[in-house]
Parts: structure tokens; sequence; C-alpha cells
């Protein structure tokens, strides 16, 4: 059994779904492995990855105005000092996934037809975003 | 090390927990494996996964209207066109899982006295839904 | 490829965020391993597990209180027997998680510099939480 771990840089600007599927289908496809299991893991605490519907665009407009409604910048927060996006931030991280893993099988990744794999940027400025991959298998 | 990829198709009519934690486990005995690893991988984003609490079926209601409320079908939604359930459903599965994974230890999933699989179905309609098993191990 | 798996234990005492890094990372440390996959598993639903900031322990206060609001023990439930907090809890396991699976490599956790691991205790009443570690790679 082998392992690859390489690090996947995102540049983000602005709240929103950033699709990263197609880099990480590419970079599974490049490594010796035929078989096996795929994680991501993402090194920050205020954006998330999700999966989520890659057809209609709506979606993921309609999923970030939800979440921010259910977390509003102008709620009232402890934690401020980084600005009011920042605390909202925490909590749509904490409501959606930090780590997503995905069989890897005859060198297909076991996506449904409408999945895509996104990063969920919750802060208003520019960010450079780092999501860990790691392919364990065969 | 070995490892085995299996889907397991389950019929849902309406919105509710389905519970997979039987064939689930079933299908783990089967395989030539002792130790490992198990992600489940939920194929869909209108539904998901969860695990929840197995005993009392009132706590699967009360999850199921909680999640209602907080993305209720009389939303706002620019998304429509699939009906005035599936916005609502993709949010409920961003809220929740796609995907589980769990060890699996001398032949037994490391699944607590009261913890259930489950399929949690977020449309109205009659639905298949494919759950990729994934097992990895000795 | 080798795996090793062990739970930890974890008393609470009432609700709120309880680092658990620490002990994590130290017993990775521990193990034969280098490169590999830690996954943690949690054998409860009503306690979780989150990745957050470990910097500001406000961030947790509002965590905690934005948790506290959307599933507020005075909501009615069907579920009631376990006492006000019982239904609440579960609701907020299922916004979160019940496990998290994260890169081991170079004899390192994958985590950012500002991630922690936390047990997310949602009962009033001072519980021993269980969460199974379970480290695979070579």
């Amino acid at each position: 059994m082998n392992q690859i771990t390489q690090t996947l840089s995102t540049e983000t600007n602005g709240p929103g779904l950033y699709e990263i599927t197609r880099p990480v289908i590419s970079w599974c496809k490049e490594q010796a492995i035929q078989d096996g299991l795929l994680t991501l893991f993402i090194q920050h605490t205020s954006a998330s990855l999700t999966i989520q519907e890659n057809a209609d665009p709506d979606v993921r407009h309609d999923l970030q105005d939800f979440f921010s409604s259910i977390a509003p910048q102008n709620g009232t927060y402890r934690h401020s000092a980084e600005g009011p996006d920042d605390m909202p931030a925490h909590i749509k991280s904490a409501l959606t996934q930090t780590q997503l893993t995905i069989p890897f099988t005859l060198g297909r990744l076991a996506l449904g037809t409408w999945q895509g794999i996104y990063v969920f940027e919750h802060r208003l400025q520019r960010q450079n975003r780092r999501v860990v991959m790691h392919l364990m298998g065969d």
C-alpha cells in the first residue's frame, strides 16, 4: 500500500463556494494508485469544505445566503477583534466540513453525477486557502 | 492490506431517517478483513448521512422537524426549478454529512451502544439512494 | 502498513468545547507510524467533535451560544424523557461531527496553525466521553 500527500492552494476573493473538483481529480490520477481512499483536509477554521450540486449555480448562491442569514455579521459576538465577518466564519465552518474522505476505485473518485467538491470561503477579504490532499491505496 | 468497495442501495419514500446500520455491519463481516477503516459515501446532494440515537424514534422525528424549520420549503430561494423541497434538501445536506468514516476493530464497527447509521432523506418523492461502502484493512 | 486503535476518555462537566489536541498528538507520536491517516470517532450522539480556532477562547463561547440559540432547551420536542437538554444535544451533534479524519505526515498531524481538536459537550451533567482513535500507516 502506498500513500501520497500534497497541499492544494486555492485563492479566494470573498465569501462563496470555489470548486476544486478538477484539480483534486487530476492530482489523484497522476499518482501510482488505482484503488484507495482520498482525504481532503482544510487547514483553516474560517473556511470549510462541502460537497454540493455542481449543476445550477443558484444552489451555491442560495447556500451562501442561508449561511449568512443563520450566522449574520451583525450578530452579537464576544469575538470581534478580527472583524465582523470572523466569528460568523467560525460558525459556518463548524456547521460544514473541515475534512472529506472519498473512496477512489478503479482510478475514479466515487463522486455522484451531480457532486462537486468546494472550498466554502466565509471571510470577506482575499485569502489563500490550503487543502491537504492525502491518497492511500494500491 | 486489502480493500473492498460496494454500493448499498436504499429506497426512500419521503423525508426522514432510514437506518442502514444492519446491512452495513453485515457487509463488513462478510469481508476477509478483521481490522480496518470503513468509509460510507452518499452519492447525492439532496440526501445525507448521519449517526444518531437508535433508541427513541422521537429523536428522529424531532431532528426532521428541526431541519424542516431551519430550512423551510416556503423560504425564498433562487433555485426552485426542481420543486420547493430541492433547495432545502441541499441546505440540510450541507448541514449534515456526505461521508462517514468508522474504525473497524476485531471484526466490530466502533459504534457506541446507542449509535445507528442513517440515510437522511430530504426530498418528498420516492428515491433510490446510493451509498458507497469502502473497507480497507487486514 | 500498520494500524492501531485506542480509546481516549474525556471527562466533561457541562456544555462547551474541551480540547483534546495534545493527548491525540501524543498518542500518534507514540506509535511506530510516520505517515498515515488518523481517524477520531466519538461514540455518542449527545456530544460531538469539531476542529476550531485554538487562540481566542471567546470563539468557543460564541460557538456554544450560537448552538444554544439555534437548538434551545425550551424548544418543543417530542423527545423529553431524558431532560430538556437531551434533544438539543442530539441536534447539535447532527450539526457538527461524529468523526474526523486527519492526514499524518512525517510524524506530524496536518492541523493548521490555529486549529485545535475539541470534544463538543452538549449535555448539562458531568459525562465521560469516549473517542476512538485509529491510526493507519507506515
